[in-house]
């Protein structure tokens, strides 16, 4: 799928989208009457009404549903925390400077813009007819060209290596590449300064007695529900398995942002955090549920072969054949597809693509991603990860706090081990303010190290033991001081840190996406476009247009209007005096999903016309009955073919 | 009202609801395991669920019933913008900093700490009884308290006068303060160094190429909304007035941050931008629905005589005595009582204070708060603040952006005016490179000066003109290049920048200030706490009971537990082994106003026990009734008393 179409197949144009968009003030640039700020962006009252509902279906989906816990915690974060997390050394991105203009460019960006044109180059000087990659060439900031250059083909296939590896590389290889491929200043010519290391976490003081930075505002709300394991789970009486979630704002400092709401500054996650027994074997009680929901899986295996074929297979053979690591994540990324479908995405454009080794965190296990298709190309949308036990594992180490769970064991366990026994009495006048010290050493020696060191105190009665700061690190420890023995403990108790699975989602880039998928060009006079979103999710539900501004038919519009919001259905009042034909094209393009008309039979008998947005057909039939299909369709209870089939069709005039 | 009191009359202990709301983990300090960070909290799942109910209430009582344009804008923000708004310069706090400790305070409150204490050593000295002001007491960080010594009566009068003016003071003023009566760190006795100005915004670098902070977190979330006027009045096709409206998180960073939940340095913010013709008397067309409601007021002459004493008026008779400026701004203050009494506040803890002059901004007309008592005192939880033109304009005047209406004129106006003609033919060959310059200067003359130069030019045939730039700064023209004349000019557009009325609401002190007053203690064994959460705004409706976790009664409540959630009513399942009473007594801390039994009899007949949390009474009816009953309570279509009425009480076993 090289280029976007939309639903009803015309090709996808990006300007028309976006020129609606931000004519109807879905979004706007932040700040735009001073010159903006890239990477920002607002939501005007349709997209926040969009936002508002998608987080609202979102928390019912999976908070209400899963009984999940749902967290609300703070954006800034002092500095400790994402030390520990590994946010401080290593979430970077390799920025390189034009010394001449002052530009930063991202270094792997702009390796593969350079390559990516001098590719074209060469094609065109070969007379090769290039099937342009629209998703691809979008992605440019700026488009880089070449003129037609034929290049060698050893380079030609080094260049396409370089570019399939792209994202692996780090700061000194992105240099070496640079020098190697005498990668200039895009506008200047010059050399580029060396690639240096960009934190993407925005910096910042808290309190007035820092005298630097002291802390961050958070890239993943991810933490601070890390932070709290041990009281939810004391919330959720002592109770295994169980998730938190939480909805809120993250930040990431972009290098160069571009895609317009795709790469923001600052974006609203939803993210979830399952925490599972990791001897569980990863179970899902739900499982049983989904196991036969057919989904899209671009795997590991495939993409190493060079390719995108996906297959098309469901969970439960996904996870019998060991493709998703298990039952859990399994179930998890059914969960989020039944999610995205249910908003309004293609499900021919979303795909779940597994991450290379190479992608992941060293503490992964597995990770999905589900991508939907844009004019930008494939977009990672919602992550879906096994982080293992690695962050509560950190955070422990870290702070000491009993980030574990602590269970009674069935049936007691029974260890046979080898304890050590020391003479405290004698310990302590012989080594003085080292004894703490020796004790701590002889704490820490491993059964191993205890099975050696008994035999060799029963061979030559006294033995040498590693206690690190402690004189030479060495110290001799005799046969009185000392005893080494295998014997049996019995544990009742079972404590363990929990895996983590964290499905993560970016709203805004669900939302944009979302969108480009509900958009479509009415044909006929004028071309009008169309965004077709579910009923559920639409800004407003349902457009209320009297014929004319008529006094007449104000009280039968204050009535409705009323009526309709006492059931909880979201209306607007369109009493413009252009026509009714151009206020419902006006609400197309807002993605209202139903009309209703008030004309002078209304004001006669109290009779309605309803309109369908996609189909433009329409019912009449009494108010009463008007409101009651209406709530139906935007519950999702009835389709608008059900009510068609029951309110007799108004074939009057049609209203495009 | 010295001391606060619960809803059922007793002594409110602080310290006992704030155990509960801790381990109910209503909310939690935020990074705890890493020793915490002052100001900053994280809600827990119920108090993540009461904050998300009383946001969603906000946006249906304000957004949806008053067709708000609802906006959400970056909470990052360029420097630019808070420097017109005047934020970057008055954005600020005075601090003073102990050098031998290090300790820094905000410097009015550590005067008015030392001042309070040696009131007091005067008062015991003179074996006055103190009736301690518990809410004052409680607002001190760190009591500071001065062994009984008498004062002179003089020097008495001068510390009370000094701090009813605290709130006043700039920081050469307290820098006066502490040396003239002698102040000192409180820890070390040592000199402080003079108070500092320290801006309350967050710092931070967007982007990677600033070589210094560039851009600060939003303290406050109306900047984004008059940045985008000009849009949101093009979405509300031109129409006036309207209103915008935006939910998201602020940040203040606290000098010195205590006070629980009230003080904190990341906030969430609900606030409405209604803008309004300044020619229209401010005049609101709902006012007549409101004009009745009573409201506790407490204004600004009544302050200025050094009394608290409150009036019951209607809003209606408060805008008629000109009390409230004007018929919109009553409006909204009625219209945030309603919110606030939907959600739980109790009225009798509920005043509306006026600004004193010195208080408001300069620009501001008038300035209402809501203020909340609780044991921290009287607590201004919401603002409604006129605030004239005064963002519109300093943004309008600084970017050159139309943040204005202009609209066609019912009648044309007529306007008698002097007006200049400009030879242009040969201004440009006698000025070359200054004539643009001299046009722009005649342009800018005042119709004062125009009148006095016409006769000037009629008598003497030449004038001259201030040219600001242009040689000298004054130009000579002669006759033959200038001409002015008094002509009628007719102007059918009618130009003008909005007043700005803001109700402003601080969504955390609010949901603390709430959570004192649904507070009491149910007297019995062992007085439990029970907070008294409307339906509504509970975090979750129902709590599901079976009698054990026998397996018999598992079906059952999945069954219920899913009927419930169908139709919208949150629940949660308790089948833990605690005694019924136990199960209920955990709820009433959370808050949970209707419990579910489900037992033997359920078993055999599906019927049920319904339990309300605050009678602890209960009815017993069939599944479909009770699931009925629980729907209408939630939706408050009934209360107790109408569902106790109707269904058959049940009194089998009481369950407290």
């Amino acid at each position: 799928m090289a280029t976007s179409t939309t639903k009803t197949g015309q090709p996808l144009d990006r300007a028309a989208i976006d020129s609606i968009l931000r004519r109807r003030l879905f979004y706007t640039p932040s700040f735009e009457i001073y010159g903006g700020e890239r990477g920002l962006f607002d939501y005007g009252p349709p997209g926040c009404a969009l936002q508002a509902n998608i987080v609202d279906m979102w928390r019912k989906h999976f908070v209400l549903e899963e009984d999940m816990l749902e967290v609300d915690c703070t954006m800034l974060t002092p500095e400790a925390i994402l030390k520990t997390s590994g946010h401080v050394d290593k979430f970077a991105d390799w920025m390189c400077k034009d010394p001449k203009s002052g530009e930063i460019f991202r270094a792997d960006h702009l390796v593969e813009q350079v390559l990516e044109a001098r590719l074209k180059a060469d094609k065109d000087a070969r007379g090769v007819k290039v099937d342009v990659d629209e998703a691809k060439e979008a992605k440019k900031k700026k488009k880089i060209t070449h003129k037609a250059e034929k290049l060698d083909d050893a380079l030609v296939q080094e260049y396409e290596e370089t570019l399939a590896k792209i994202d692996n590389y780090g700061g000194d290889e992105l240099g070496e590449l640079i020098k190697k491929y005498n990668i200039k200043g895009p506008s200047t010519g010059a050399d580029l300064d060396p690639p240096k290391a960009f934190n993407l976490m925005f910096q910042t003081q808290i309190g007035p007695s820092a005298d630097k930075p002291n802390g961050y505002l958070r890239p993943e709300t991810a933490q601070g529900q890390f932070l709290n394991f041990q009281k939810l789970l004391e919330f959720n009486q002592q109770s295994m398995p169980f998730a938190s979630a939480s909805i809120g704002k993250s930040f990431r400092n972009e290098i160069s942002p571009r895609s317009g709401l795709l790469r923001v500054r600052e974006f609203l996650m939803a993210e979830i955090e399952h925490f599972v027994d990791p001897e569980s074997g990863k179970k899902h009680p739900r499982f049983a549920e989904v196991k036969d929901t057919k989904l899209t899986l671009l795997n590991r295996k495939t993409q190493l072969a060079g390719s995108t074929k996906c297959d098309e297979v469901t969970i439960g053979d996904a996870v019998a054949t060991g493709l998703v690591d298990n039952e859990t994540l399994g179930y998890f990324i059914t969960r989020i597809q039944d999610f995205l479908l249910k908003i309004g995405v293609d499900k021919t454009k979303l795909r779940f693509r597994q991450h290379m080794a190479n992608e992941m965190a060293h503490y992964a296990a597995d990770c999905w991603d589900a991508e939907l298709f844009t004019t930008y190309g494939w977009i990672e949308c919602v992550g879906c990860a096994d982080r293992s036990a690695y962050d509560l594992t950190v955070h422990k180490e870290k702070t000491g706090a009993p980030l574990v769970v602590r269970e009674t064991r069935a049936e007691p366990l029974i260890i046979e081990e080898f304890q050590v026994d020391l003479d405290r009495k004698k310990l302590g006048p012989k080594f003085r303010k080292d004894a703490k010290a020796v004790e701590s050493a002889v704490d820490a020696l491993s059964q191993d190290l205890r099975e050696k060191l008994s035999l060799e105190l029963e061979k030559s009665g006294k033995i040498e033991v590693p206690t690190p700061g402690v004189g030479s690190g060495i110290t001799e420890l005799e046969k009185d001081l000392i005893k080494i023995e295998k014997r049996k403990r019995t544990e009742h108790i079972r404590e363990y840190t929990p895996n983590v699975i964290e499905p993560s989602f970016g709203i805004g880039r669900i939302l944009y996406s979302m969108m480009e998928h509900v958009f479509w060009i009415r044909e006929g006079d004028g071309s009008r476009g169309v965004l077709s979103f579910p009923p559920a999710v639409a800004p407003t539900k349902v457009l209320l247009v009297p014929l004319s501004s008529h006094a007449d038919f104000k009280p039968f519009t204050k009535q409705l209007t009323n009526r309709l919001r006492r059931v909880g259905v979201s209306n607007k009042v369109d009493d413009s005096s252009a026509s009714i034909g151009k206020r419902y094209s006006r609400n197309d393009e807002l993605g209202t999903p139903f009309g209703i008309t008030i004309d002078f039979q209304t004001v006669k008998d109290n009779t309605l016309t309803l309109r369908d947005r996609d189909s433009t057909k329409q019912v009449r039939a009494s108010e009463a009955e008007i409101i009651a299909a209406v709530k139906s369709l935007v519950d999702g209870e009835e389709t608008w073919e059900d009510v068609a089939k029951r309110l007799p069709a108004f074939e009057g005039q049609e209203v495009n």
